[in-house]
């Protein structure tokens, strides 16, 4: 199928594994979180049991960092059966504070196409999580001239979508969504009518993994690197 | 001094505090943690040691329950010397989940003044903290449809407002706020020459409070209740 590009007036970045590193500092935390835990059971389990956690408390923490750090807390007391120590703990939440001062490693390309492209689009951070985390982030990064704006969404499903682009003035048939999650950046988009480019990260948190039946006949392109978009936005 | 209201266009409401009650239920959270680790401290001390321990992690984990819930957590590991018991960590991390389950409780003539009001001018709303728990409460309270703009902020100082205004293409002279925090509701907004009109709530976090050297000379209406407004802004 062949995709056109014309119409785009705005582009919306991913900010989280598509400008910058973050699920590999969750993947770390976890295997941290597992040491530290490997009195009480195998590293795989405690995986397993941590991931339920966090989707048990995902409707009242949302994403984010904190509520990572609480649901580790909390599935430390339980996995331990109430005999964790105090040692652990105070460790726990210092992995979450490393997590919020670890400093922010641009993917390879972001400045280049952010340069390229805000020449001829208006381009506009989207991401979700932690408010003041992903501001931190941006900050960090260097990147925040590049956008016209900044939305931190509570999600990113289609009503979020919809909510910013009316927000926004912006029709979707004129907006380019791009990031790494098919399920947070890529769907939502194509199911409102407006268009999205994946360019996936080499590791993908289970909640944002979707079957194939969900993408098949959906009008997306995938790249390797954000740096191929040039080539196809041309 | 007399104050004008006639070039007002956008009204800016406070949430917390202004619209619903939310620091009743820091205050009685405190309470409660006081009374789990009365083993170790006097209420006094611990109430003090949990406030700093608040503000030194508050560049980190920014306003709101979860970044709190984390501060009693580590308060406790530090006040205990490291022997609070797991039960304990299980009953804080409960007060945290009841503050982000409570009701939404308006305050007095909220809903009149928003119908009222909303006729002739934009409403917006403007809080600071979680943005998935802001997002809750709204819903929760029945208002959205009151609202023009929703927008959470990480902080809410002078450059906050600027930038929001900003980007909502409004006047400063064209907008007022209303909050019960002089520090986050009304005095940057009168630095950056917009309009404030403090409507106090009966107990502020301490973090709130300023001095009453800030507030000389300051041209702001305080009001006893929300629906005093319909008077003054005739």
């Amino acid at each position: 199928m062949e995709i056109s590009y014309k119409n785009i007036k705005v582009i919306g970045f991913d900010a989280d594994d598509t400008l910058w590193v973050n699920e590999t500092y969750f993947r770390d935390a976890e295997l941290e979180f597992a040491k530290l835990l490997a009195p009480y059971e195998t590293a795989n389990k405690i995986d397993q049991e941590l991931f339920k956690m966090e989707m048990k408390n995902l409707p009242l923490y949302g994403y984010g960092v904190k509520g990572f750090v609480l649901s580790m807390v909390e599935m430390a007391l339980e996995i331990s059966n109430n005999n964790v120590s105090n040692t652990t703990m105070n460790a726990i939440l210092n992995i979450g504070k490393d997590m919020l001062n670890k400093p922010v490693e641009l993917l390879e390309g972001v400045e280049d196409v952010l340069k390229e492209f805000s020449k001829d689009y208006k381009l506009i951070l989207v991401t979700k999580g932690d408010l003041l985390d992903q501001e931190r982030k941006l900050e960090k990064s260097g990147l925040t001239n590049y956008f016209h704006h900044i939305e931190v969404l509570s999600d990113k499903q289609e009503e979020n979508y919809s909510k910013l682009l009316n927000h926004l003035d912006i029709k979707p048939s004129e907006f380019l969504m791009i990031g790494n999650s098919l399920k947070s950046d890529i769907l939502p988009l194509i199911n409102i009518k407006a268009h999205a480019i994946h360019v996936p990260f080499h590791t993908t948190w289970m909640h944002e993994q979707v079957k194939e039946s969900e993408t098949n006949g959906k009008a997306y392109k995938t790249l390797s690197s954000l740096l191929e978009l040039k080539k196809v936005m041309r």
